[in-house]
């Protein structure tokens, strides 16, 4: 039975659906939807992915496929995440419906009621609603600039009383924050992650493909690259933001036996992802599809960030803090202590202008001064009006 | 974490994993697969549709959706079940990935470790090893002609020690039974069901499209319409059988507050299902392709099944029976008691065909002296010698 006992997550349940009736109005300024515009898909792709197949590739996609996905997808992305120095021979892959269903399927398989897992501060409203859902225990370690606190998450890792089974981390332009690892975080975390072997990672990494700068290439490789062990790692992916949502379709690297269990539970949770959309997935990785596309991708999520970040520097009061995303969706904003991210959004709103507050990513639902802004979604001549009501909302709250 | 104490669940994993090898093996006539044929899915439907849709539709189904489904698709969906008699009105309706993940949901939300779960025997893997995943001790019931035994039912139902919390069945053209309910079998359910308001019942309804004659019209009418209760039912559909199961789409039709926790623990599981394939599905019934499409398949699976059925009655010895199916996928064939079918899988495999074991189908995964065949899959030409292989391997085993 799911555990309903977290009043947070039922919270967020109708948080999130408030937020969605929102970002639906068209007169609202919505900052909250961690989505692509609808403007930024590759329609004309998939127009002549459709055009191209066979008579006999439109049948099997129709049709049932393996649980652990259509097997020229597995091929085809093997081929993407081998180019991206992953280890894939040494790993099992699965494909999942969404990243989502990676996190479940890890969850259902390896987590019992009451197990610690260890997120960070702000992390992911999907991965903590998966590991609540089969009733474990979160701590969330804060993050700063360079990744998470190393010190307190040595700290949770040492826990005697409180042992934790799993780490979840989202080491690169991290949803909520927007931040990225620096390589001296990523190698400590390992250092430390190699000292207890019986401790899960899960590095969650949806966002990579979506760097700013060129320059950034070699700092957005994921952990388990950068280690002898990386096969022990679950590195979960997926085509959303660099195809569509739409297709739900993401994926799971992990060490075989695990990856084995996952595709037993996923036997009798969806018995296998859409193959229609993984026939596309396919020919999309194939037709050479996907490097024009994050040619499009990267300098115009650049530009939206850099008006939301100049509106940001223009129009917010001087104790108000935020990060400064090299890519991705997001930034996250923090505000002082004594404010609540609740108010502003009720004051916000009423201006016309919304996004997600804090406590949502908090894993214990309750920080609340500090709240994410999506850039990815927002019309970019809407940025900086809809920034100017936030900041005018903080004012507003903070009198 | 999922429960694999079932060396059953495991067995039939592997089990699973090898027919689908030996189903795609060109030179093995395989009745195993419950699935349509490639050769008659609603491609040109399909092709129809892509070019019909608008670049705003388009847009949209690359993006995600609500949880509980893409709004259009609930609403021409809506009006497909209200056209069959179901209560929509009353009920909620969430839409699935796949049938599969309704049954998923349902157990997610209302199992807990040893309850009991009341299914026909046989009864469809796929319902076991959810109820199963989520450590349910399973009681089968054997099924007849007319349906479940109506009095091994209600001693079940009233079983004090071993009180159920959920009964499964699926009463039109049963997986893998291919039987269908009489009606006086179905009012014999409902009223047991009604002096047992806190069993929650699952009316899985697959095939009840897929009646040979339309003299079955009136027989193949949901549970959920023939009673004022109908809304305590939980009802779940798919698409796969009437549009394809490549789509991974399925729904659930049930009590308002346990559809509301299933979206809820979707939320988790994999945040909606595949846009794209929702947008298809919404145009599909709304340009009207079901009815031609099931004006083709009616005649066709009733063409093969009266092939298969003529060579069952040719070449099979006296002392095994079997059902004669008015509708859907299926034939299930019992053996006399001291023949066990994994023998005759052996022997029939050597030969060139090929089906699925009777123990698969069973709650406790025991019983054997039975197996399915599904005639959907196999071409039309094909299914007279495959049965006489099959007739040759049991009486090779018999001897």
């Amino acid at each position: 039975m799911i555990q309903f006992s977290q009043s947070a997550q039922n919270m967020r349940s109708s948080e999130i659906r408030r937020l969605m009736a929102l970002a639906a109005d068209p007169t609202v300024i919505s900052f909250a939807g961690g989505m692509p515009n609808n403007s930024l898909f590759p329609i004309e792709a998939a127009d002549d992915i459709y055009k191209s197949l066979s008579l006999q590739k439109k049948q099997t996609a129709f049709q049932y496929g393996p649980t652990s996905g259509y097997p020229p997808l597995l091929e085809s992305l093997s081929a993407y995440l081998s180019s991206r120095g992953l280890p894939v021979e040494k790993s099992g892959l699965i494909i999942t419906t969404g990243a989502q269903q990676a996190l479940s399927l890890i969850s259902k398989v390896l987590l019992d009621p009451q197990d610690r897992v260890i997120t960070e501060f702000p992390s992911f409203i999907g991965a903590l609603a998966a590991f609540k859902s089969y009733g474990a225990i979160l701590k969330g370690i804060n993050l700063d600039n360079d990744g998470i606190d190393i010190e307190a998450f040595e700290a949770a890792l040492d826990d005697k009383f409180l042992k934790p089974k799993m780490v979840y981390l989202n080491p690169v332009f991290q949803n909520p924050a927007g931040t990225i690892y620096s390589k001296k975080r990523k190698m400590q975390v390992l250092e430390l992650m190699a000292k207890h072997p019986d401790v899960c990672l899960i590095e969650d990494d949806p966002y990579s493909e979506l760097y700013f700068d060129e320059s950034d290439k070699g700092n957005v490789v994921p952990l388990k690259t950068m280690t002898s062990n990386g096969s022990s790692i679950c590195y979960v992916g997926t085509f959303a933001k660099i195809f569509g949502p739409g297709m739900r379709l993401g994926w799971l690297l992990g060490p075989k036996d695990i990856v084995e269990k996952c595709e037993l539970a996923k036997q009798s949770m969806d018995a296998c992802s859409s193959t229609f959309n993984q026939v596309l997935a396919d020919e999309y990785l194939r037709q050479g599809k996907l490097a024009p596309y994050l040619q499009m991708l990267r300098p115009t999520y650049k530009r939206r960030a850099g008006i939301m970040l100049a509106a940001l520097q223009k129009f917010m009061p001087e104790n108000v803090t935020w990060t400064t995303p090299r890519g991705g969706f997001f930034v996250w904003v923090t505000l002082p202590e004594n404010i609540d991210s609740s108010d502003v959004f009720a004051a916000a709103i009423k201006k016309g202008a919304a996004f997600v507050i804090g406590n949502a990513f908090d894993p214990q639902g309750v920080r609340n001064n500090s709240f994410r802004l999506a850039f990815s979604h927002t019309p970019e001549e809407k940025i900086e009006i809809g920034i100017q009501m936030v900041a005018e909302a903080i004012r507003q709250v903070s009198k």
